[in-house]
């Protein structure tokens, strides 16, 4: 498929033009230019410059509230309660990494959960900013029910994402960023559009029984979790944290920000900073990390192997190889045309 | 299969007065028995009385040292790094469940890392003291490497388990404990056992090739991560928490215990703590983690399903029903009076 190329900075100030024109202050649209940014660029597409389509439709339709501020309620030692009072998720996210990174190298120890909140791109970045800063970050969103527990056979709980990365010396951060399905969404549909079928343990159709037909999850189906109970009670352990503990919405009452874009989701979040110099040199634990990336890449390798990544690694290259540039595949690119159009805007011009 | 049973406060007198012949102190041999009983009686009996054996071994060999003592040498703010110098691994992890229930009691978050420490039983048992504490808990441990990493053919890495307990009022504990593997060892036993095959993605053979056979991991093979990369992932975030930052060993410096029992393992735990209480009434977190369970529970099941449970329920059950009994199967009870005679006690009078 042949990619819609544009340059960086050029992209960064067409989003922040786009986002003013629904009243977003440049401030915060310039941190979810760059957090979409960095997603496209890492090729996680999912959660890149795709979402501006959708993110127009909820401001203009009043399910975010372009001039919300990130506020904070309550704070106990290095634990901060943070409200994003139905504002965008992704400046409020950033400025809840801010936070918990100054409340880490304050404390130690820094935890900021984070409720009437909306999508906030790919957790990933949030961690990797953490990373950046010499600490171990963890963070973890709830979302709407689009997968079921473990024995259900309906959407009962969020695919609720969780990642962390750490500092890696010499090596770019070591970072994660999974949801819970054992599929993505996105996925099954690519599936479909080529024909194929999907692992057994993927998704239930509309019954409740097992299938491996794309089809038959896309016609009232639902996913299911990775690892089955496993991934079952990871999904309940960040809805507990990043939504109850955040006094954010639970399972149903998160708004499908897809379905109905004009009511606000109450998103709950959680960021964990852990300021690694505050107990010992950075520097031992990044060789520790070093050494750990080292023993992984050297060993032997599996049959038809070419190389063993460490997590984060295949990120970091990509975005290394993309340079100044963002590419995306044209259905992207006329998502982002027909957010252009709703704001009044000339089309973007690409490469 | 007909097991073994005995009375539970005989058992842990009895454990008591058995590691009180290796020179252990009554109240820590207390603490070992309780951890290993509590996970007996959940239904998770490779944690439980079966390790004893093995602990009298590393004990009698120098592996163990069984009087050392359990020492904080450093804290900022909630975050301590603590010590179990060499000793037995589940009284040490028990002082650090006090110690970080009380320093999240202080400073809302607690946090402690413990180096030095030997196989610690069922993490669970840890997270769901936290949890009893109204408290949210986690809880992580290294070990020696029996996994391999995505794309690597040989082990790598531990099966480095998580957990995490929330309380949930009329509810017993929610709470989780898993290991990284798809499966674990003693399943692929289980499974030879009784002539079956294992599902794909879960072991690869000697050679580093994908196999369902028993035999081809027994002979050679190594485990694989739950859910691929995403399974890969958390065992090297608990590597990076739990045995990096604490400054514990590194993947194949920790010693295979049941390997060379006469090492000292320098395995590395992180304990987390969050006081709901600091931030909303406990009753409001309760209230809509009983609201979920109850959705969960309510939920249409898949066909051939006759109940959904919610995370921890199953092993709130089994101990419920369990009583004032503990039960093993034959081998286990065997196991047991090999760890009498070779401290020179008569074996235990089960019921």
């Amino acid at each position: 498929m042949s990619m819609v190329s544009i340059d960086r900075t050029k992209l960064k100030n067409y989003l922040v033009e786009l986002f003013g024109k629904l009243h977003v202050s440049s401030g915060d649209a310039a941190y979810v230019a760059d957090v979409l940014i960095c997603a496209d660029q890492w090729g996680v597409a999912s959660h890149g410059i795709l979402r501006v389509e959708r993110y127009v439709q909820c401001l203009q339709s009043g399910g975010i509230l372009p001039q919300a501020e990130f506020t904070v309620e309550k704070q106990v030692g290095g634990w901060a309660h943070a409200t994003a009072n139905g504002g965008l998720g992704i400046p409020a996210s950033c400025k809840a990494t801010d936070l918990v990174i100054a409340l880490a190298k304050e404390h130690g120890i820094g935890v900021v959960n984070l409720r009437q909140s909306h999508h906030n791109g790919a957790e990933g970045v949030y961690a990797n900013e953490i990373a950046k800063a010499g600490m171990v970050g963890m963070v973890m969103s709830t979302g709407n029910p689009i997968m079921a527990v473990t024995g259900s056979a309906v959407a009962t709980i969020g695919n609720n994402p969780f990642a962390y990365a750490v500092p890696a010396g010499k090596y770019d951060t070591l970072m994660m960023d999974v949801a819970m399905s054992a599929v993505a969404d996105g996925k099954v549909q690519l599936a479909r559009a080529m024909g194929k079928e999907l692992a057994p343990g993927c998704i239930l159709d509309k019954d409740g029984n097992p299938s491996v037909i794309p089809d038959e999850y896309l016609n009232g189906g639902v996913l299911l979790p990775f690892g089955a109970h496993k991934g079952y009670g990871l999904a309940v352990m960040v809805e507990c944290m990043a939504g109850i503990l955040s006094g954010a919405a639970l399972t149903h009452e998160i708004n499908s920000w897809n379905m109905t874009p004009n009511h606000c989701g109450n998103t709950g979040h959680l960021l964990v900073a852990m300021d690694i110099g505050k107990m010992m040199p950075v520097e031992q634990f990044t060789a520790q990390v070093e050494t750990m990336i080292e023993q992984f890449k050297s060993s032997k390798k599996m049959q038809g192997v070419e190389e063993v990544f460490y997590p984060g690694e295949l990120e970091h290259r990509r975005m290394a190889a993309a340079g100044e540039t963002v590419s995306v595949i044209p259905s992207t690119w006329e998502s982002l045309c027909r957010a252009a159009q709703a704001v009044g805007m000339e089309a973007p011009e690409h490469d």
